[in-house]
């Protein structure tokens, strides 16, 4: 099971790691984070680096394909050269998946046309604006793409996708291992539970 | 505010980049990753490398210190020179933090003496048999010490921590900004709602 998780400068940590704690327990697993250029790759938040060990260059193809999202999926959709490398491993790939801003990469590589996708909520606009149809679910399915929304869904698309492969039986077995039993604080995690102001606020942030 | 997480090899990945993402959102947050060495800590899964800038001789003091848990907080249980580190640290801090077994490693450094804590449900014994009071509750505080449970319940601490720290209208917009409203895919998160059989192959794999 070759997993190509792609990374970049200014992408939010949680989107892949979260994803990456499920599906590096997949039968025969063989996970690679891959990007642009070997080296170092710094999230939003600066302060974390993740080695990177593969560049675009070398590789080829996938069986499953990560994008995640964040403040530098922007300079991605206007690097063409990525753009070009992202089309032609979906091509191949059993299962093309992405959390949060990561599906607005996919989409304008054109891997979303017509089709149902979702994204961080502050970003369903952009997602419909290149071609996918959004959805304001947590998980959403659409042919052999799989996408999530925004960051901490990493962990449920995760967890879906993992049950497709390998089964419900194993896919509970690592929610019960990474003790998945989720007691948010607030009940605030979504705009369907969120006052407007608190949406306005976190948009204006993100924003900026 | 001066943010030290605490990484070594064979560690869970997500233990601490769930916290991370929400508490480096912290004002004025300055965060830093350490380890008993400079260089790259790779993550129990292998594949993820973790570029490490500091050093346990670099660090001498945090406002809030975070350990994570992981197959390699054995090894970090039986390494007199980090655990006097931890103890050190710790002394000043105004909140230790950790997630999963990385409650053993502060259990050892003695510093949960007599106090309510918690770790992944396959640990509280052992947590027990290091001097704390283990509680099968997500997120456990007892003066300055907070322990989340296992691996994902680190986003459940973090999330708390920051409203303690920030206040909690502050910590709603980290929530929805990280779009926290999950939906696992299977209702088998912690040893409470899953079949004991499920139970007795989690515990089997993590022994292994």
């Amino acid at each position: 099971m070759n997993i190509v998780v792609f990374l970049y400068d200014n992408m939010t940590a949680l989107d892949v790691i979260g994803p990456y704690e499920v599906l590096s327990r997949l039968p025969e697993a063989d996970l690679k984070f891959v990007a642009e250029n070997k080296g170092i790759v710094r999230s939003d938040m600066k302060s974390l680096g993740i080695s990177v060990d593969y560049s675009i260059e070398d590789i080829h193809s996938a069986d499953i394909f990560l994008v995640g999202g964040g403040p530098g999926s922007e300079a991605v959709r206007n690097n063409a050269r990525v753009i070009d490398w992202v089309r032609a491993i979906n091509e191949n790939a059993t299962w093309t998946a992405s959390v949060c801003t990561g599906s607005l990469i996919l989409a304008k590589a054109g891997l979303l046309d017509g089709k149902r996708a979702t994204s961080h909520f502050a970003s369903l606009d952009t997602l419909h604006e290149l071609g996918a149809v959004p959805c304001k679910e947590r998980v959403v399915i659409d042919g052999n793409v799989i996408t999530g929304a925004g960051v901490s869904a990493g962990i449920d698309m995760g967890l879906t996708l993992f049950s497709k492969i390998a089964g419900e039986e194993f896919a509970k077995a690592v929610q019960l291992g990474i003790e998945y039993d989720p007691q948010p604080p607030f009940d605030c995690g979504s705009p369907e539970k969120a006052p407007p102001e608190l949406i306005a606020l976190v948009k204006a942030t993100l924003a900026a």
